[in-house]
């Protein structure tokens, strides 16, 4: 199967796990066999590649989730970077020409779309395997996954089959309803647009080409930023007369809310934590090395990151985004495809961060024009390079870098350093890359 | 007057803002007038002097203390220092033979002794300088202040008058009841015991010597860890008859757990934080520099320290103590006489710290056998002498400390540095003093 797995937005409803740069498929948050972790995005992955060995997946996402994906996925998955967020539409008509400019995949080819946020079991794969053949073998233009509904939920687009039938034709679809609406809906057999999509990649290139004025997937790239924001529902879905739902009954969770999440935890508690005997449906999810000690204290979650503390009532949780919103965000920890940093201090005039470099990985050599840095090496070894010269370095070496010294470092085992800025002016933009000769 | 205060007990029903060497009263949540906040101790000192500028403040704390109360007071308190915890007895008759032995004062002195966690007005003060009048001016041995229940507490002792007079004999004392006990007492008459005593010097001292063997304060001071632990309501009140009671009507609340701290607490959020709508009654006390989200909650107490993260009901946070007790207590944040320090990341292998030295002073000049250490100034201009060379240092400078080295810093203006220490075998007791020539 060709599989694009849309990884967008920024989760700001999982706050303070997910943030601009670290979004909330990448919180390792389900616990595997062997006792480690895995993010939504893994376990999806992993999940695709138990249907099918071969599946060839492409993530569809923003450059900021690149690091993230590669540290997680490795070169396992390809990845199409979106220059801005468009939405779904001209993500969806960029990814298609990338397979088939770029990957040289026939246009003939059926690809199947899914977000990377629900939370399902194997049958899923097995439905997405199922929409695709349907997708590749009939005259149907485009193939969708109606999930049975569980309640009158207002999150989700409804679609009403045309039958009761396993796979259908559509009758019409209605936007995010009322309740009472919802319920309705249900009633009249509908089901919720689980934003699953089969085609043929030609089919949705000659939609784009409809719209959009270009020759390629590199001008498709270069002009995205002026590309509409049109939603692949909106602009094709909805407008399509050949199509097909298939009907899934299983498990489906949509993991877009710490009240979801939460249902979906195996643990009561992740990271350290302790919650005393009269807590009742009480969830501590920590990625602080300090303990949570939750007392008498009934549905709610208690997130704690290096960027925030939460406390909500686990229904009241979904109402977070404003209030998020309001903080000045200041990311403190990021995952990158060389390792990881955390900052550990900030103070007028100095900065203080801890960085995780992998073995094998260095950082691009680069230098500062308005601070100096130094860095203490605190674990493994590895060769940094200063201003040309290489120097083998192991914990306790200390290097310092003045303003306008090009510097990097390789990591020849896994590698951790202290590094502390000084400077009037300490700002991430105050990087300049040089060549490495 | 002459007044003893008692800092005793490390407050583990406040945590994580109090701690093994960071005990509740001093942490800063009361607010000024000129917009900073102070702490219980600074509270009570400030509210004394208002009452009698001229009061005499001696301080009998333990060791562990000393730092945190020089760094809160400054010099204008006397402080004696228990060896070990004994309890009250042994740590009053200490204070009185220090007051007699080390500082001169005549045995005809009278001294009240007060505890520092009570959170009351000034109306309490003149109460305790009448008290004081009382056991000056009259026969009697021991004078009391009974403080007027506002409800049947099982946290107190009572005292049941011999009269409803303002100041009366006892008839007796009852320890801490049951709830429905406590309701009969005080349907008695009966006070709380606010354990403030005033007395003649001369009086615990003579009690004194008839349960230790010693001499001077110098030879109880030595003997001490070899005291029993005694309390002075058990060994003296309680056997005494001649004793007066002072009833006292005003404001009075007993600040030891989150649940009566809060309810102080003048503001709803100290810290970063934010309340949605849909809080009631929740308080925020943040010391860390992240914010925290509260939604949905009610009668619900939040705190964050370097040390942890507590979420409770208010009511249920008073059974607090076994849990905390059940953390691996790594000391994350200390206030010195000197300044403070900050543990900013723990590894195996390394530790890194930040040190804060106020302006004038100096750590010890010390060294470590089996870790060397780098210091980074971020803030600030000091002189640091390493193996006995000065060296003068600004932002940027480094410093590396191998490991035997004897080294210092002192701040010239307020100083700020990161600290990082690499060994196998990190422990604060690899610690070697040095005289500095």
């Amino acid at each position: 199967m060709n599989i694009i797995l849309l990884s967008g937005g920024s989760g700001k409803r999982l706050w303070p796990l997910s943030n601009e740069i670290r979004s909330k498929q990448f919180i390792k948050i389900f616990p595997k066999e062997d006792g480690t972790y895995e993010s939504m995005v893994q376990r999806i992955v992993r999940q695709i590649r138990a249907t099918d060995a071969d599946a060839r997946l492409t993530v569809a996402t923003s450059k900021s989730q690149v690091s993230a994906l590669r540290s997680q996925l490795g070169e396992k998955v390809q990845i199409c970077v979106e220059p801005s967020r468009r939405d779904t539409f001209p993500a969806i008509a960029l990814c298609a020409s990338y397979l088939v400019d770029v990957e040289g995949i026939s246009p003939k080819e059926t690809v199947v779309v899914c977000p990377v946020d629900p939370y399902v079991e194997q049958p899923y794969f097995q439905a997405i395997k199922e929409l695709y053949e349907l997708a590749q073998n009939s005259a149907t233009n485009l193939a969708l996954l109606g999930i049975e509904p569980t309640y009158p939920s207002e999150k989700y687009g409804y679609i009403l089959p045309a039958s009761k039938d396993r796979i259908s034709g559509v009758r019409s679809f209605r936007e995010k309803p009322s309740k009472d609406l919802a319920q309705e809906y249900i009633e009249q057999g509908a089901l919720w647009n689980g934003g699953v999509f089969a085609f043929r990649l030609e089919y949705v290139l000659e939609k784009a080409h409809e719209v959009f004025a270009f020759k390629d997937y590199q001008e498709l790239y270069e002009k995205y930023d002026s590309l509409p924001k049109i939603s692949f529902d909106y602009q094709i879905v909805e407008k399509e007369e050949k199509l097909q739902v298939l009907r899934f009954l299983g498990d489906w969770k949509d993991l877009g809310t710490w009240n979801t999440l939460t249902e979906s935890m195996e643990e009561k508690i992740l990271g350290k934590g302790v919650l005393d005997t009269t807590c009742d449906n009480v969830h501590i999810v920590n990625e602080t090395d300090v303990p949570i000690l939750a007392m008498g204290l009934k549905n709610v979650v208690i997130s704690a990151s290096p960027e925030g503390i939460l406390v909500a009532d686990k229904e009241q949780s979904s109402y977070m985004k404003p209030y998020v919103e309001g903080f000045q965000e200041q990311i403190r920890f990021a995952l990158k495809s060389w390792g990881s940093y955390r900052v550990l201090d900030v103070e007028e005039g100095s900065l203080t961060i801890k960085v995780t470099l992998l073995a094998g990985h260095s950082m691009h050599y680069h230098s500062h024009e308005y601070r100096e840095e130094v860095w203490v090496v605190t674990k493994g070894e590895g060769i940094a390079t200063l201003d040309g010269v290489e120097k083998k370095v192991r914990p306790g070496e200390i290097l310092k870098m003045p303003k306008g010294m090009p510097h990097t470092i390789l990591a020849v085992t896994d590698l951790e350093l202290v590094e502390v800025q000084i400077g009037e002016n300490i700002h991430v933009e105050d990087k300049k890359l040089h060549e490495l000769s």
